[in-house]
């Protein structure tokens, strides 16, 4: 049903437990009446048996029109030889920069009660150039590329949403005492773009200082930007500050306005099809896209309405410690909203 | 005085707080009868007015004819054009195996108390390869280099620590997915050295996963081992969860049997020469260079001696929440010896 107040979404649930997590997701949405209608591609690791594709022309164009979309897990072969249809994705879409925000969620105990932060990682050069070669035998390299062009879109990116969010300032994570060339014009470009924000204070932290730090008092940090790789590496730190990747929303900012949101979580193959899957980190992620399209009213209610439930502790998903399916789980939020 | 008996050892006292904490190590050393000579030499990040030199030959060759050397810490300056001191001493000296064991100190409280992990880092070539440049202007590219040499070296290495250390697990720390070339090569070159030593678990983590585990249930490791860059992030995130780089050890493992310990925190210029500096992570690296020399006794007594001086918490210096200055800590040290 088309109805010119409803905006168009790309849904691509994904591997394993993807389908699963995104009918939840589905579920809260039109319990919390958010005027979105999906458009839902198959992407996964496995062809489609309809198209035979792992990923169409179709998908793509989706997510291109529609600048907007979610998707779940999709799975990354170690050394089947074919790229990674994350990493596909993200050159396809020119997604540029992958925003994580963690904070500790009420109720949700773990070793941290006080992390609030946001890490923001180049996504599409550094160490994931995927240039490689041998050079002789037994004598292997590999190029880590930073560009100015890069470098400069992600930082104005970061200052730009330290400021829209109310975050006052911004680390810049590098390894430029080694690295001088590359971290060093990873550098230069923040302290560029630093500049242009007087208002936001803006330092720098070497990658192994920045984890220690992290570990021993997150509060320390509040907008992390950095190149691809320690942006991969403290991403998952932050997360497992908090419970691991099943909490974290993701969402990825494309050239041309484009936003996909993503669950970063693996697609747990094990327990696909059990209804044992907890989509909240999948839930979280629509929940940024909605911020994103300034649907802030729905936004909140639902962010609300999975924060209490988790609080509550009554149903919780087994990674959680619990025993309550992925449709009791998503039930109790729809109950909450 | 040389005696037949005595064992001589390299010292580089090196920059900041430096000379004050290889004193403390001198004074425990002596009053724990240890048999150690001492060679000192000046290395430092300003040159040796007598010398006019950072690093002189005299210095390497000192720790090349000993085979055993104590460092102190040496500033890196960021974006100075020269290599680090610590580079320099890590290539000159071929010290190809970093050792970090990382272990909760009875009576000093962390978020974690159950820590006891080793991490094993190779520590001459992957990004540290120093090769770098400007492709054109505003693209940049830094060279990792993985070799099949020294990735058996360190593997070797790592299987022999555990299974003389009675540990009995290594893991490889990775990102083959995204690095198949380079980083599959160092998995390569684990899984032939696991396959001679059937009675270690081995096990392959990706990096990312691995920080998450980390900070979430640091018992699930034992002996990590990686490249270069990985090392780097990883050990320093095991130091915060213990305490920080003031409260671990590490020994450098170089060709020829060399063995040059060292502390691996800052000089901490702010606080040099104000007798307010922590020992701690000077002397537990020289007690693993006693491990290391066989000199068990000595070792053992010694590393009591400061775990019982910690864990009292009568006397613990400023960035460990107490007041006592360095003098006051070793006097301690001694006291229960
Ligand atoms: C699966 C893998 C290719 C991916 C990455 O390394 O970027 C993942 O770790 C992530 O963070 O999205
Ligand atoms: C100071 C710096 C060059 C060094 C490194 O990166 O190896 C340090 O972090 C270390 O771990 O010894």
């Amino acid at each position: 049903s088309t109805s010119s107040n409803l905006i168009t979404a790309t849904l691509f649930p994904g591997d394993g437990i993807g389908p699963e997590i995104a009918e939840s997701v589905k579920q809260v949405f039109n319990a919390a009446e958010v005027p979105i209608e999906w458009e839902e591609h198959f992407v996964g690791t496995e062809v489609d048996p309809r198209t035979q594709s792992f990923l169409t022309w179709e998908s793509l164009e989706s997510v291109r029109r529609n600048k907007v979309g979610l998707k779940g897990p999709m799975a990354t072969p170690i050394g089947k030889g074919h790229r990674s249809l994350n990493l596909t994705l993200r050159k396809e879409l020119n997604l540029y920069a992958n925003v994580r925000p963690c904070y500790s969620l009420p109720g949700y105990k773990t070793r941290y009660d006080d992390v609030n932060l946001v890490t923001i990682r180049e996504n599409t050069e550094g160490e994931y150039s995927g240039l490689e070669h041998q050079v002789v035998r037994g004598v292997v390299e590999s190029l880590k590329i930073i560009t100015r062009q890069a470098s400069l879109r992600v930082a104005e990116y970061a200052f730009y949403y330290a400021k829209t969010h109310g975050r006052d300032r911004v680390s810049a994570v590098h390894k430029a005492n080694i690295m001088q060339k590359t971290d060093g014009l990873f550098l230069k470009c923040c302290r560029e773009v630093a500049e242009k924000y007087p208002e936001i204070k803006y330092e720098e932290v070497v990658i192994d200082n920045c984890c220690m730090m992290l570990v021993k008092n997150p509060t320390l940090f509040d907008v992390l930007v950095m190149p691809n790789l320690y942006g991969d590496i403290i991403s998952d730190l932050c997360a497992g500050l908090i419970g691991g990747l099943g909490l974290t929303p993701s969402l990825n900012i494309g050239e041309g306005g484009i936003a996909l949101a993503e669950a970063v979580h693996g697609s747990a193959p094990d327990i696909a099809g059990k209804n044992l899957a907890n989509p909240t980190a999948l839930l979280l992620s629509a929940v940024s896209m909605l911020h994103h399209l300034d649907l802030n009213e729905q936004a909140d209610k639902i962010q609300d309405a999975i924060l209490k439930t988790i609080a509550e502790g009554k149903y919780r998903t087994g990674d959680l410690g619990g025993t309550s399916t992925t449709t009791e789980f998503t039930k109790a939020i729809i109950d909450h909203l």
